[in-house]
């Protein structure tokens, strides 16, 4: 019997744009996996997916996530390795939504996010997204690294997230950042 | 005249704690310059303080901000260029404030952040704080490096911020997400 509610995160690195808006596959960064698996373990999701169809990258993240787990790391920092835990490397989106909907009896809702989303689509607000997050359901929240995701995957998934704005219309947030502030404002459970 | 309210942020690198609880002095991380630069440019936060007393790593950093500001960098990506901009070196806490009181007229209110704040004083809760921060004043909000703020600079400063609270006490964010987070809770203008 599943949890509910259960929410996951991926970070994708195909099919994502580059700078020019063609579809691209990004690298995996170290960074971007401790980061992003430090602030899922603090607000409680369930598994964080790094995504890319590369073999020899999922090689290299497998080998990050050893480290950490097993290996010098875990004895350095245990911290590190409790965050890395939930951490699995998938092979595509798909992959990820078919995984859960196995695992969890429930086909994920997929709530894909921009930094400027398309504007032929009704974007979900955040407030929103927080209560339902709170209340029901299986839910995959899908970040681009790179330039961001294809307009594919966006028309695709079930909800397009609103973006974050900030004072004047700047929005170039490293990927971490915005992870770190969508999850605040989604799973926060303090006032 | 300045304008008002003023919020400038800084990233300590010394003095901070080890593991341990030992006072040393960190060394810039690139990832961590731009990041927060990025989330600062994104809330209007006016000066990114990047605080070293290490001439040397005063020197890298620098060097960091010119590639961005007038070289390669701010060609390929002029709106990084853009977060950057704001981004000031200085040797100390106390001189970050000795410059923004002689450039804005009035001392900065200090607010300090940790992810385990002093029980010993009273802590100002992220509510209060963007309340505060809508309305007056000048204020420097301090994240540190390493694990965190020594318990003098801690002591030092006017307010404490209350940590950020996960779902379960785990507290191990990067500074990177930490400070993205606070600054969305304390200068997020939509609902």
């Amino acid at each position: 019997v599943k949890p509910v509610p259960v929410i996951d995160v991926a970070l994708v690195h195909h099919p994502v744009r580059d700078r020019r808006g063609e579809t691209i596959t990004t690298a995996i960064n170290n960074v971007d996996v401790h980061d992003i698996a430090r602030s899922c373990r603090t607000y409680g999701v369930r598994v964080f997916h790094v995504v890319t169809p590369i073999t020899a990258q999922q090689a290299i993240a497998e080998r990050i996530l050893v480290h950490w787990r097993e290996g010098e790391g875990a004895t350095r920092l245990p911290e590190r390795g409790d965050a890395l835990d939930r951490v699995r490397i998938a092979a595509s989106i798909e992959d990820v939504v078919a995984g859960m909907t196995a695992e969890l009896g429930e086909r994920p809702t997929t709530i894909v996010t921009s930094a400027a989303p398309p504007t032929d689509r009704v974007w979900l607000g955040h407030s929103d997204a927080a209560a339902r997050l709170r209340i029901e359901g299986v839910t995959l929240l899908v970040l681009g690294n790179g330039h961001g995701l294809t307009d594919d995957v966006m028309q695709g998934a079930d909800e397009v997230l609103a973006p974050i704005v900030g004072v004047d219309g700047y929005n170039h947030l490293s990927v971490r950042a915005a992870a770190a502030i969508l999850l605040d404002r989604l799973l926060r459970r303090d006032a």
